[in-house]
């Protein structure tokens, strides 16, 4: 089976609707899927490429806090609108967490939880990824 | 063809040998491509999934300062470590930056210029783009 690196790009933004605006333009995917992540409290736009032709091919999900206590708010609130997180793929999470915090890189979940699409995912600490907050995302 | 929507992200890093070995063990990459772009003054490292497997599959590009005159240790100077530009892949480049100048937002580069991989590339301006820069690179 193919292993690609990236599942999806996270990018924080205030007003949800013309940043959507803006990046249906850009990235030419007229038709973003929109959802709302309830346990998030944000609303999702998810862009990609021409649909359906590239297995795994990474995406780029805008993500707008639906309420004051949505932690994306509190993202905005402390760094302004950009890039939040980077979603890579691992084949086995659980062993993926043991090697990272055997080499000495910290986790913001030691354990997997259930992301948005049903997949197992933990954080790993920007501190040790050099600014870059990047999820784990076990490939289904 | 198939047009995936992420050619790579680029992260600027200051202690390149320490973050290759990060991200060697994050991505799974044991073998990332490692070259220096001449004209930025960087040395760079590129990380991908499984080699060969996925046509277009988004790349991870840490980037590092070889001069104190690299646009990249400007960046890291003022922002600190972290994401540095998204590169999407266009069909048309002269055409994507119309459209877009056409809507109001602006661009860091109106005309083309050839990137490290002899691609036509071009910067947006990140203040348009929700605070993160985007590079547009014309599919070869």
């Amino acid at each position: 089976m193919s292993t690609p690196l990236i599942s999806h790009l996270g990018i924080a933004v205030k007003d949800f609707e013309d940043a959507v605006k803006k990046y249906k333009l850009i990235t030419g995917d007229e038709k973003p899927a929109i959802h709302k992540v309830i346990d998030q409290k944000v609303n999702a736009a998810i862009f990609e490429g021409k649909k359906g032709c590239c297995e795994g091919g990474a995406r780029i999900e805008l993500i707008s806090p639906t309420s004051d206590d949505s932690p994306i708010q509190n993202f905005l609130e402390k760094k302004g609108e950009g890039l939040h997180h980077v979603c890579i793929y691992v084949k086995d999470i659980e062993k993926k967490i043991k090697e990272l915090k055997n080499a000495g890189i910290r986790l913001i979940d030691e354990k997997p939880k259930i992301g948005a699409e049903g997949n197992k995912i933990a954080f790993v600490h920007p501190k040790d990824t050099n600014g870059v907050l990047i999820e784990l995302e076990e490939m289904p």
